[in-house]
Protein backbone atom coordinates (compact mmCIF):
# COMPACT_ATOMS: atom_id res chain seq x y z
CA UNK A 1 0.00 0.00 0.00
CA UNK A 2 1.18 3.52 -0.45
CA UNK A 3 1.77 5.49 2.61
CA UNK A 4 -0.09 8.71 1.73
CA UNK A 5 -3.68 8.14 0.96
CA UNK A 6 -6.99 10.83 0.75
CA UNK A 7 -9.88 8.97 2.70
CA UNK A 8 -12.43 11.08 2.46
CA UNK A 9 -11.11 14.29 1.71
CA UNK A 10 -8.63 13.84 4.44
CA UNK A 11 -4.66 13.14 3.66
CA UNK A 12 -3.01 10.95 5.46
CA UNK A 13 0.28 9.05 6.62
CA UNK A 14 -0.42 5.71 7.13
CA UNK A 15 2.13 2.88 7.98
CA UNK A 16 1.07 -0.47 7.93
CA UNK A 17 3.33 -3.25 8.94
CA UNK A 18 3.14 -6.93 7.78
CA UNK A 19 0.91 -8.03 10.84
CA UNK A 20 -1.72 -5.83 9.93
CA UNK A 21 -1.51 -2.58 12.12
CA UNK A 22 0.09 0.73 12.60
CA UNK A 23 0.27 4.21 12.52
CA UNK A 24 -1.92 7.08 11.14
CA UNK A 25 -1.20 10.74 10.79
CA UNK A 26 -3.24 13.51 9.23
CA UNK A 27 -1.40 15.60 6.60
CA UNK A 28 -1.40 18.75 5.06
CA UNK A 29 0.39 18.35 2.34
CA UNK A 30 3.86 16.45 0.68
CA UNK A 31 6.70 19.15 0.82
CA UNK A 32 9.42 16.49 -0.75
CA UNK A 33 8.96 13.52 -2.71
CA UNK A 34 12.17 12.28 -4.74
CA UNK A 35 13.73 8.76 -5.33
CA UNK A 36 17.34 8.88 -4.75
CA UNK A 37 19.67 6.16 -6.07
CA UNK A 38 18.68 4.33 -3.13
CA UNK A 39 15.39 4.95 -2.02
CA UNK A 40 12.30 6.69 -2.17
CA UNK A 41 12.93 10.17 0.23
CA UNK A 42 9.52 12.32 1.91
CA UNK A 43 9.06 15.02 3.59
CA UNK A 44 5.51 15.60 5.02
CA UNK A 45 3.73 18.28 6.78
CA UNK A 46 1.47 17.06 9.19
CA UNK A 47 -2.11 18.21 10.35
CA UNK A 48 -0.77 17.23 13.85
CA UNK A 49 1.34 18.69 16.40
CA UNK A 50 3.96 16.13 15.35
CA UNK A 51 5.17 19.15 12.64
CA UNK A 52 6.92 17.63 9.54
CA UNK A 53 7.66 14.22 9.06
CA UNK A 54 10.51 12.10 7.10
CA UNK A 55 9.98 9.07 5.22
CA UNK A 56 12.26 6.33 3.81
CA UNK A 57 10.70 4.32 1.01
CA UNK A 58 7.64 5.11 2.67
CA UNK A 59 8.79 3.98 6.50
CA UNK A 60 8.81 6.57 9.37
CA UNK A 61 12.37 8.03 10.46
CA UNK A 62 11.58 10.71 12.11
CA UNK A 63 8.29 13.48 13.40
CA UNK A 64 9.48 17.02 14.61
CA UNK A 65 7.72 15.98 17.29
CA UNK A 66 8.26 13.06 18.68
CA UNK A 67 11.83 12.70 16.87
CA UNK A 68 13.56 13.29 20.63
CA UNK A 69 11.80 9.98 21.74
CA UNK A 70 14.36 7.82 19.59
CA UNK A 71 17.11 9.86 19.51
CA UNK A 72 17.61 10.61 23.03
CA UNK A 73 17.40 6.76 23.79
CA UNK A 74 19.68 5.50 21.31
CA UNK A 75 22.33 7.97 22.01
CA UNK A 76 22.20 8.67 26.09
CA UNK A 77 21.66 4.95 27.25
CA UNK A 78 24.73 3.25 25.98
CA UNK A 79 26.63 7.36 26.05
CA UNK A 80 26.44 7.65 29.95
CA UNK A 81 27.12 4.05 30.43
CA UNK A 82 31.25 4.57 29.16
CA UNK A 83 33.66 6.15 31.33
CA UNK A 84 34.32 8.85 29.03
CA UNK A 85 33.17 8.65 24.92
CA UNK A 86 35.34 10.31 22.34
CA UNK A 87 35.32 8.84 19.38
CA UNK A 88 31.97 7.96 18.18
CA UNK A 89 30.66 7.09 15.36
CA UNK A 90 26.88 7.08 14.06
CA UNK A 91 25.65 4.94 10.82
CA UNK A 92 22.66 5.98 9.39
CA UNK A 93 21.22 9.10 11.06
CA UNK A 94 21.28 11.05 7.78
CA UNK A 95 18.79 13.45 9.60
CA UNK A 96 21.45 14.30 12.38
CA UNK A 97 19.17 13.64 15.21
CA UNK A 98 21.42 11.12 16.67
CA UNK A 99 24.35 13.19 15.94
CA UNK A 100 22.89 16.19 17.79
CA UNK A 101 22.20 14.23 21.10
CA UNK A 102 25.72 12.34 21.20
CA UNK A 103 27.22 16.07 20.96
CA UNK A 104 25.43 17.29 24.58
CA UNK A 105 28.41 14.76 25.82
CA UNK A 106 31.31 16.57 26.79
CA UNK A 107 33.66 14.42 26.65
CA UNK A 108 33.51 13.93 22.91
CA UNK A 109 35.90 15.11 20.03
CA UNK A 110 34.81 13.66 17.10
CA UNK A 111 31.85 12.13 16.01
CA UNK A 112 31.70 10.50 12.34
CA UNK A 113 28.72 10.32 10.57
CA UNK A 114 27.88 7.44 7.98
CA UNK A 115 25.26 7.93 5.81
CA UNK A 116 24.85 6.32 2.64
CA UNK A 117 22.38 8.63 1.05
CA UNK A 118 23.39 12.04 0.60
CA UNK A 119 19.64 13.57 -0.17
CA UNK A 120 18.61 12.06 3.32
CA UNK A 121 21.56 14.77 5.14
CA UNK A 122 20.38 17.29 2.58
CA UNK A 123 16.66 17.09 2.97
CA UNK A 124 17.35 17.13 6.61
CA UNK A 125 19.26 20.33 6.84
CA UNK A 126 16.88 21.80 4.37
CA UNK A 127 13.23 21.11 5.95
CA UNK A 128 14.09 19.58 9.59
CA UNK A 129 16.25 21.91 11.34
CA UNK A 130 15.40 21.39 14.55
CA UNK A 131 16.25 17.94 13.84
CA UNK A 132 19.64 18.93 11.78
CA UNK A 133 21.10 21.75 13.62
CA UNK A 134 23.98 19.85 14.47
CA UNK A 135 25.43 18.76 11.23
CA UNK A 136 27.76 21.62 10.83
CA UNK A 137 29.44 21.43 14.07
CA UNK A 138 32.92 21.25 13.89
CA UNK A 139 33.34 18.24 15.35
CA UNK A 140 31.38 16.68 13.13
CA UNK A 141 33.00 14.24 10.01
CA UNK A 142 30.40 13.47 7.65
CA UNK A 143 30.93 10.36 5.62
CA UNK A 144 28.69 9.67 2.40
CA UNK A 145 29.42 6.22 1.80
CA UNK A 146 28.22 2.52 2.74
CA UNK A 147 28.94 2.23 6.48
CA UNK A 148 29.65 -1.75 4.90
CA UNK A 149 32.79 -1.00 3.40
CA UNK A 150 33.67 2.10 5.95
CA UNK A 151 34.07 -0.11 8.86
CA UNK A 152 35.79 -2.87 6.98
CA UNK A 153 39.38 -1.62 8.59
CA UNK A 154 38.35 0.48 11.25
CA UNK A 155 40.29 -1.18 14.17
CA UNK A 156 39.69 -0.18 17.97
CA UNK A 157 38.49 3.12 16.81
CA UNK A 158 35.51 4.33 18.46
CA UNK A 159 34.22 4.10 21.82
CA UNK A 160 30.49 4.28 20.68
CA UNK A 161 29.28 3.02 17.46
CA UNK A 162 25.32 3.57 17.24
CA UNK A 163 23.57 1.82 14.41
CA UNK A 164 21.12 4.21 13.62
CA UNK A 165 19.26 2.39 10.62
CA UNK A 166 15.95 2.11 8.57
CA UNK A 167 14.48 -1.24 8.38
CA UNK A 168 15.99 -4.90 7.25
CA UNK A 169 14.82 -3.93 3.88
CA UNK A 170 16.31 -1.98 0.86
CA UNK A 171 19.76 -0.17 1.79
CA UNK A 172 19.79 -1.11 5.30
CA UNK A 173 19.73 -4.92 4.67
CA UNK A 174 23.18 -5.00 4.59
CA UNK A 175 23.51 -3.83 8.76
CA UNK A 176 21.72 -6.42 9.67
CA UNK A 177 24.33 -9.18 9.17
CA UNK A 178 26.76 -10.92 11.29
CA UNK A 179 29.42 -10.59 8.94
CA UNK A 180 28.60 -6.32 9.32
CA UNK A 181 28.63 -6.68 13.03
CA UNK A 182 31.55 -8.50 13.05
CA UNK A 183 33.40 -5.57 11.69
CA UNK A 184 31.48 -3.04 14.15
CA UNK A 185 32.90 -5.00 17.01
CA UNK A 186 36.52 -4.97 15.87
CA UNK A 187 36.14 -1.00 15.25
CA UNK A 188 34.89 -0.93 18.76
CA UNK A 189 37.82 0.14 21.25
CA UNK A 190 38.10 -2.86 23.77
CA UNK A 191 35.89 -0.94 26.45
CA UNK A 192 33.40 0.03 23.71
CA UNK A 193 29.77 -0.38 23.39
CA UNK A 194 27.11 -0.79 20.24
CA UNK A 195 24.09 0.39 20.27
CA UNK A 196 21.76 -0.98 17.41
CA UNK A 197 18.15 -0.22 17.06
CA UNK A 198 16.46 -3.61 16.76
CA UNK A 199 12.20 -2.64 15.62
CA UNK A 200 9.50 -2.99 17.25
CA UNK A 201 8.84 -5.71 19.81
CA UNK A 202 5.46 -5.80 18.95
CA UNK A 203 5.21 -5.57 15.13
CA UNK A 204 8.93 -7.51 13.84
CA UNK A 205 9.34 -10.64 16.49
CA UNK A 206 10.65 -12.43 13.81
CA UNK A 207 13.20 -9.67 12.82
CA UNK A 208 14.60 -9.54 16.36
CA UNK A 209 14.91 -13.15 17.00
CA UNK A 210 17.34 -13.14 14.13
CA UNK A 211 19.03 -10.03 14.86
CA UNK A 212 19.89 -11.08 18.39
CA UNK A 213 20.57 -14.97 17.27
CA UNK A 214 23.18 -12.76 14.75
CA UNK A 215 24.87 -10.53 17.75
CA UNK A 216 24.98 -13.11 20.69
CA UNK A 217 27.44 -15.14 17.84
CA UNK A 218 29.87 -11.55 18.14
CA UNK A 219 29.38 -9.89 20.97
CA UNK A 220 29.76 -11.63 24.93
CA UNK A 221 27.21 -8.87 25.96
CA UNK A 222 24.15 -8.51 24.20
CA UNK A 223 21.12 -6.90 26.20
CA UNK A 224 17.89 -5.34 24.87
CA UNK A 225 15.94 -2.09 25.97
CA UNK A 226 13.08 -0.51 25.16
CA UNK A 227 11.39 2.54 24.94
CA UNK A 228 8.00 4.06 23.54
CA UNK A 229 8.01 5.62 20.33
CA UNK A 230 4.38 7.48 19.48
CA UNK A 231 4.65 7.47 15.39
CA UNK A 232 6.93 4.13 15.14
CA UNK A 233 4.45 0.96 14.36
CA UNK A 234 3.47 -0.44 17.57
CA UNK A 235 4.22 2.45 19.51
CA UNK A 236 6.84 0.71 21.30
CA UNK A 237 10.67 0.10 19.74
CA UNK A 238 14.03 -1.90 21.31
CA UNK A 239 17.45 -1.43 20.97
CA UNK A 240 20.26 -3.77 21.22
CA UNK A 241 23.07 -2.63 23.57
CA UNK A 242 25.95 -5.07 22.92
CA UNK A 243 30.06 -4.77 23.87
CA UNK A 244 32.71 -6.81 24.26
CA UNK A 245 33.46 -5.84 28.22
CA UNK A 246 31.07 -3.55 29.52
CA UNK A 247 27.71 -4.72 30.91
CA UNK A 248 24.52 -2.52 30.53
CA UNK A 249 24.21 -0.38 33.99
CA UNK A 250 27.67 -1.41 35.16
CA UNK A 251 28.74 2.15 35.11
CA UNK A 252 26.37 5.37 35.59
CA UNK A 253 28.53 8.87 34.76
CA UNK A 254 26.67 10.74 37.54
CA UNK A 255 27.68 14.48 36.14
CA UNK A 256 26.97 13.87 32.65
CA UNK A 257 23.70 12.20 33.39
CA UNK A 258 22.56 15.23 35.62
CA UNK A 259 24.11 17.48 32.66
CA UNK A 260 22.27 15.70 30.01
CA UNK A 261 18.92 15.34 31.73
CA UNK A 262 18.57 18.79 31.76
CA UNK A 263 18.75 18.82 28.21
CA UNK A 264 16.46 16.27 27.17
CA UNK A 265 12.44 15.61 27.26
CA UNK A 266 12.43 12.07 28.16
CA UNK A 267 16.48 10.99 29.35
CA UNK A 268 16.98 11.20 33.14
CA UNK A 269 18.24 8.61 35.91
CA UNK A 270 15.81 6.61 37.00
CA UNK A 271 14.57 6.33 33.38
CA UNK A 272 17.74 4.72 32.34
CA UNK A 273 17.88 2.51 35.35
CA UNK A 274 14.26 1.09 34.05
CA UNK A 275 15.29 0.55 30.63
CA UNK A 276 16.44 -2.98 30.55
CA UNK A 277 13.42 -4.63 32.61
CA UNK A 278 11.98 -6.24 29.98
CA UNK A 279 8.25 -7.44 29.19
CA UNK A 280 8.62 -10.94 29.70
CA UNK A 281 7.46 -11.81 25.88
CA UNK A 282 10.30 -10.01 25.07
CA UNK A 283 12.77 -11.49 27.37
CA UNK A 284 12.13 -14.71 26.08
CA UNK A 285 12.34 -13.45 22.14
CA UNK A 286 16.14 -11.93 22.70
CA UNK A 287 17.08 -14.76 24.88
CA UNK B 1 -14.25 11.04 11.66
CA UNK B 2 -15.53 7.76 11.73
CA UNK B 3 -13.54 5.02 12.69
CA UNK B 4 -13.76 2.58 10.18
CA UNK B 5 -13.22 3.80 6.68
CA UNK B 6 -12.92 2.03 3.27
CA UNK B 7 -9.43 3.46 1.88
CA UNK B 8 -8.70 2.19 -1.49
CA UNK B 9 -10.76 -1.25 -1.32
CA UNK B 10 -9.28 -1.71 2.25
CA UNK B 11 -11.60 -1.34 5.36
CA UNK B 12 -9.47 0.02 8.00
CA UNK B 13 -10.33 1.03 11.80
CA UNK B 14 -8.64 4.37 11.89
CA UNK B 15 -8.54 6.25 15.38
CA UNK B 16 -7.03 10.14 15.21
CA UNK B 17 -6.81 11.70 18.43
CA UNK B 18 -7.42 15.30 18.35
CA UNK B 19 -3.93 15.90 18.26
CA UNK B 20 -3.80 14.61 14.64
CA UNK B 21 -2.17 11.36 14.94
CA UNK B 22 -3.38 7.78 15.95
CA UNK B 23 -3.51 4.40 15.07
CA UNK B 24 -5.19 2.17 11.77
CA UNK B 25 -6.09 -1.07 11.96
CA UNK B 26 -6.40 -3.47 8.44
CA UNK B 27 -9.95 -5.00 8.88
CA UNK B 28 -12.08 -7.74 7.67
CA UNK B 29 -15.68 -6.30 8.78
CA UNK B 30 -17.47 -5.23 11.15
CA UNK B 31 -19.47 -7.70 13.39
CA UNK B 32 -21.35 -6.17 15.77
CA UNK B 33 -22.82 -2.80 15.64
CA UNK B 34 -25.39 -0.88 17.56
CA UNK B 35 -26.15 1.80 19.66
CA UNK B 36 -26.74 1.02 23.35
CA UNK B 37 -28.57 3.66 25.62
CA UNK B 38 -24.97 4.68 26.43
CA UNK B 39 -23.01 4.53 23.56
CA UNK B 40 -22.10 2.79 20.12
CA UNK B 41 -20.63 -0.71 20.71
CA UNK B 42 -19.20 -2.04 18.08
CA UNK B 43 -16.95 -5.74 17.47
CA UNK B 44 -14.51 -5.34 14.38
CA UNK B 45 -12.79 -8.60 12.29
CA UNK B 46 -9.33 -7.04 11.91
CA UNK B 47 -7.05 -8.26 9.15
CA UNK B 48 -4.48 -8.74 11.28
CA UNK B 49 -2.91 -10.52 13.79
CA UNK B 50 -4.76 -8.33 16.49
CA UNK B 51 -8.06 -10.83 15.86
CA UNK B 52 -11.45 -9.32 16.82
CA UNK B 53 -11.30 -5.66 18.50
CA UNK B 54 -14.01 -3.61 21.03
CA UNK B 55 -14.80 -0.45 20.42
CA UNK B 56 -16.87 2.29 22.69
CA UNK B 57 -18.24 5.28 20.41
CA UNK B 58 -15.15 4.83 17.64
CA UNK B 59 -12.44 4.80 20.95
CA UNK B 60 -10.67 1.35 20.82
CA UNK B 61 -11.10 -0.56 24.36
CA UNK B 62 -9.26 -4.16 23.20
CA UNK B 63 -7.96 -6.15 21.02
CA UNK B 64 -7.58 -10.29 21.25
CA UNK B 65 -4.05 -10.08 20.64
CA UNK B 66 -2.99 -7.31 22.28
CA UNK B 67 -5.77 -6.57 25.28
CA UNK B 68 -2.83 -8.36 27.63
CA UNK B 69 -0.81 -5.06 27.30
CA UNK B 70 -3.36 -3.35 28.88
CA UNK B 71 -5.19 -5.72 31.41
CA UNK B 72 -1.86 -7.20 33.44
CA UNK B 73 -0.54 -3.54 34.04
CA UNK B 74 -3.92 -2.28 35.80
CA UNK B 75 -4.33 -5.04 37.34
CA UNK B 76 -1.00 -6.34 38.90
CA UNK B 77 0.73 -3.60 39.74
CA UNK B 78 -1.86 -2.42 42.78
CA UNK B 79 -2.62 -6.28 43.40
CA UNK B 80 1.23 -7.21 43.87
CA UNK B 81 1.91 -4.42 45.67
CA UNK B 82 -1.36 -5.25 48.36
CA UNK B 83 -0.38 -7.22 51.28
CA UNK B 84 -3.94 -9.28 50.88
CA UNK B 85 -5.98 -8.14 48.58
CA UNK B 86 -9.48 -9.80 49.08
CA UNK B 87 -12.45 -7.45 48.06
CA UNK B 88 -11.77 -5.65 44.98
CA UNK B 89 -14.27 -3.53 42.31
CA UNK B 90 -13.96 -3.05 39.31
CA UNK B 91 -15.43 0.46 37.56
CA UNK B 92 -16.16 -0.04 33.95
CA UNK B 93 -14.12 -3.04 32.10
CA UNK B 94 -17.20 -5.05 31.00
CA UNK B 95 -15.10 -7.00 29.09
CA UNK B 96 -13.76 -8.94 31.53
CA UNK B 97 -9.95 -8.31 31.17
CA UNK B 98 -9.64 -6.57 34.43
CA UNK B 99 -11.42 -9.43 36.28
CA UNK B 100 -9.90 -12.05 34.72
CA UNK B 101 -6.24 -10.39 35.82
CA UNK B 102 -7.53 -10.10 39.41
CA UNK B 103 -8.60 -13.51 40.13
CA UNK B 104 -5.47 -14.60 38.99
CA UNK B 105 -4.61 -13.72 42.86
CA UNK B 106 -5.45 -16.47 45.03
CA UNK B 107 -6.03 -14.05 47.72
CA UNK B 108 -9.67 -12.90 46.19
CA UNK B 109 -12.66 -13.60 47.34
CA UNK B 110 -15.03 -11.33 45.95
CA UNK B 111 -15.13 -8.94 42.75
CA UNK B 112 -17.56 -6.49 41.72
CA UNK B 113 -17.66 -5.26 38.50
CA UNK B 114 -19.54 -2.51 38.45
CA UNK B 115 -20.41 -1.66 34.49
CA UNK B 116 -23.20 0.37 33.38
CA UNK B 117 -23.39 -0.85 29.97
CA UNK B 118 -24.89 -4.38 29.65
CA UNK B 119 -24.79 -4.26 26.33
CA UNK B 120 -20.59 -4.61 26.30
CA UNK B 121 -20.67 -7.19 28.61
CA UNK B 122 -23.28 -9.36 26.70
CA UNK B 123 -20.83 -8.21 23.91
CA UNK B 124 -17.62 -9.21 25.01
CA UNK B 125 -19.49 -12.54 26.07
CA UNK B 126 -20.56 -13.95 22.85
CA UNK B 127 -17.57 -12.03 20.61
CA UNK B 128 -14.52 -12.15 23.08
CA UNK B 129 -14.53 -15.44 24.64
CA UNK B 130 -10.75 -14.98 25.70
CA UNK B 131 -11.26 -11.84 27.08
CA UNK B 132 -14.81 -12.28 29.11
CA UNK B 133 -13.62 -15.62 29.85
CA UNK B 134 -14.03 -15.20 33.93
CA UNK B 135 -17.31 -13.16 34.03
CA UNK B 136 -19.41 -16.06 35.27
CA UNK B 137 -17.00 -16.99 38.21
CA UNK B 138 -18.62 -17.45 41.08
CA UNK B 139 -16.66 -15.02 42.88
CA UNK B 140 -17.57 -12.07 40.46
CA UNK B 141 -20.45 -10.46 41.58
CA UNK B 142 -22.07 -7.93 38.23
CA UNK B 143 -23.72 -5.13 39.25
CA UNK B 144 -24.94 -3.69 35.80
CA UNK B 145 -25.29 0.00 37.60
CA UNK B 146 -23.90 3.36 37.48
CA UNK B 147 -20.08 3.37 39.48
CA UNK B 148 -20.86 7.15 40.64
CA UNK B 149 -24.34 5.62 42.55
CA UNK B 150 -22.72 2.20 43.27
CA UNK B 151 -19.96 4.21 44.83
CA UNK B 152 -21.89 6.45 47.19
CA UNK B 153 -22.95 4.49 50.06
CA UNK B 154 -19.70 2.75 50.41
CA UNK B 155 -17.36 2.80 53.13
CA UNK B 156 -14.28 1.01 53.61
CA UNK B 157 -15.08 -1.70 51.64
CA UNK B 158 -12.67 -2.58 49.42
CA UNK B 159 -8.67 -3.54 49.12
CA UNK B 160 -7.92 -2.20 45.49
CA UNK B 161 -10.44 -0.51 43.50
CA UNK B 162 -9.46 -0.56 39.57
CA UNK B 163 -11.01 2.34 37.31
CA UNK B 164 -11.45 0.87 34.07
CA UNK B 165 -13.31 3.39 32.66
CA UNK B 166 -13.27 4.97 28.70
CA UNK B 167 -11.86 8.47 28.13
CA UNK B 168 -13.29 11.18 29.74
CA UNK B 169 -16.00 11.95 27.18
CA UNK B 170 -19.44 10.35 27.13
CA UNK B 171 -20.51 8.15 29.85
CA UNK B 172 -17.19 7.68 31.22
CA UNK B 173 -17.14 11.65 32.28
CA UNK B 174 -18.89 11.67 35.48
CA UNK B 175 -15.34 8.89 36.80
CA UNK B 176 -12.94 11.98 36.29
CA UNK B 177 -14.18 14.58 39.12
CA UNK B 178 -12.96 14.93 42.59
CA UNK B 179 -16.63 14.21 44.05
CA UNK B 180 -16.14 10.37 42.36
CA UNK B 181 -12.37 10.15 43.70
CA UNK B 182 -13.51 11.10 46.78
CA UNK B 183 -16.36 8.51 47.02
CA UNK B 184 -12.91 5.98 46.09
CA UNK B 185 -11.38 6.66 48.87
CA UNK B 186 -13.88 6.45 51.33
CA UNK B 187 -14.72 2.95 49.53
CA UNK B 188 -11.05 2.24 50.16
CA UNK B 189 -10.05 0.37 53.36
CA UNK B 190 -7.28 2.30 54.99
CA UNK B 191 -4.91 0.08 53.72
CA UNK B 192 -6.42 0.13 49.77
CA UNK B 193 -4.94 1.05 46.47
CA UNK B 194 -7.32 2.60 43.90
CA UNK B 195 -5.80 2.62 40.07
CA UNK B 196 -7.35 4.30 37.17
CA UNK B 197 -6.29 4.56 33.39
CA UNK B 198 -5.09 8.14 33.24
CA UNK B 199 -4.88 7.99 29.17
CA UNK B 200 -2.16 8.72 26.84
CA UNK B 201 0.40 10.82 27.86
CA UNK B 202 1.46 12.16 24.54
CA UNK B 203 -1.78 12.29 22.98
CA UNK B 204 -3.88 14.18 26.33
CA UNK B 205 -1.32 16.10 27.61
CA UNK B 206 -4.31 18.32 29.12
CA UNK B 207 -6.28 15.50 30.57
CA UNK B 208 -3.59 14.25 32.42
CA UNK B 209 -2.62 17.57 34.02
CA UNK B 210 -5.91 17.78 34.88
CA UNK B 211 -6.92 14.41 36.34
CA UNK B 212 -3.72 13.79 38.54
CA UNK B 213 -4.52 17.66 39.68
CA UNK B 214 -7.71 16.41 41.29
CA UNK B 215 -6.60 13.16 42.33
CA UNK B 216 -3.69 15.50 44.49
CA UNK B 217 -6.48 16.83 46.21
CA UNK B 218 -8.17 13.71 47.48
CA UNK B 219 -4.98 11.18 47.83
CA UNK B 220 -1.96 12.17 49.88
CA UNK B 221 0.04 9.35 48.15
CA UNK B 222 -0.44 9.89 43.89
CA UNK B 223 1.99 8.33 41.60
CA UNK B 224 1.75 7.62 38.10
CA UNK B 225 3.12 4.80 35.94
CA UNK B 226 2.79 3.70 32.18
CA UNK B 227 3.79 0.98 29.93
CA UNK B 228 3.60 0.52 25.97
CA UNK B 229 -0.45 -0.36 24.43
CA UNK B 230 0.33 -0.93 20.81
CA UNK B 231 -2.96 -0.37 19.98
CA UNK B 232 -3.93 2.84 22.10
CA UNK B 233 -3.02 5.94 20.23
CA UNK B 234 0.05 7.09 20.97
CA UNK B 235 1.03 3.68 21.96
CA UNK B 236 2.04 4.66 25.37
CA UNK B 237 -0.10 4.93 28.39
CA UNK B 238 -0.35 5.92 32.06
CA UNK B 239 -1.91 4.49 34.87
CA UNK B 240 -2.46 6.72 38.42
CA UNK B 241 -1.68 4.66 41.44
CA UNK B 242 -3.59 6.51 44.65
CA UNK B 243 -3.92 5.80 47.90
CA UNK B 244 -4.09 6.84 51.64
CA UNK B 245 -1.44 4.78 53.22
CA UNK B 246 0.38 2.58 50.73
CA UNK B 247 3.58 4.04 48.93
CA UNK B 248 3.94 2.28 45.54
CA UNK B 249 7.02 -0.19 45.79
CA UNK B 250 6.70 -0.76 49.52
CA UNK B 251 5.60 -3.72 49.07
CA UNK B 252 6.17 -6.96 46.83
CA UNK B 253 4.36 -9.81 47.44
CA UNK B 254 7.31 -12.09 46.28
CA UNK B 255 4.83 -15.63 46.17
CA UNK B 256 2.13 -14.03 44.26
CA UNK B 257 4.77 -11.84 41.88
CA UNK B 258 5.99 -15.63 41.10
CA UNK B 259 2.32 -17.31 40.75
CA UNK B 260 0.91 -14.42 38.38
CA UNK B 261 4.54 -13.90 36.38
CA UNK B 262 4.05 -17.13 35.00
CA UNK B 263 0.58 -16.66 34.03
CA UNK B 264 1.54 -13.31 32.41
CA UNK B 265 2.82 -12.38 28.61
CA UNK B 266 4.38 -8.90 29.88
CA UNK B 267 4.31 -8.90 33.97
CA UNK B 268 7.40 -9.92 35.71
CA UNK B 269 9.14 -8.37 38.77
CA UNK B 270 11.79 -6.41 36.86
CA UNK B 271 9.26 -5.02 34.68
CA UNK B 272 7.25 -3.89 37.99
CA UNK B 273 9.72 -2.73 39.27
CA UNK B 274 10.79 -0.58 36.39
CA UNK B 275 7.31 0.94 35.78
CA UNK B 276 7.28 4.14 37.89
CA UNK B 277 10.79 5.57 36.34
CA UNK B 278 8.63 8.42 33.93
CA UNK B 279 10.05 9.80 31.38
CA UNK B 280 11.10 13.66 32.39
CA UNK B 281 8.38 14.91 30.16
CA UNK B 282 5.89 12.55 32.47
CA UNK B 283 7.00 13.69 35.20
CA UNK B 284 6.46 17.31 35.50
CA UNK B 285 2.80 16.54 33.87
CA UNK B 286 1.51 14.63 36.72
CA UNK B 287 3.99 16.98 39.63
Amino acid sequence: MTAVTNDEEQLYYKEITPSGFGIAIKLKKVLFSEQSKYQKVEVLESDSKLGRILTLDDLMMATEGDEYFYHEMIAHIPMINHKCPKDVLVIGGGDGGTVREVLKHKTVEHVVLCEIDKMVIDVSKEYLPTISCKLDDPKVEIRVEDAIKYIEDKKQQFDVILIDSTDPLGPGVGLFTEKFYTNVKEALKPDGIMVAQSESPVAFEEDIKSMYGMLKKVFPIVSSYTSPIPTYPGGYWAWAFCSENVEPLSYIDEERCAEITKQCKIYNKDYHLARFALPTFLDELVE
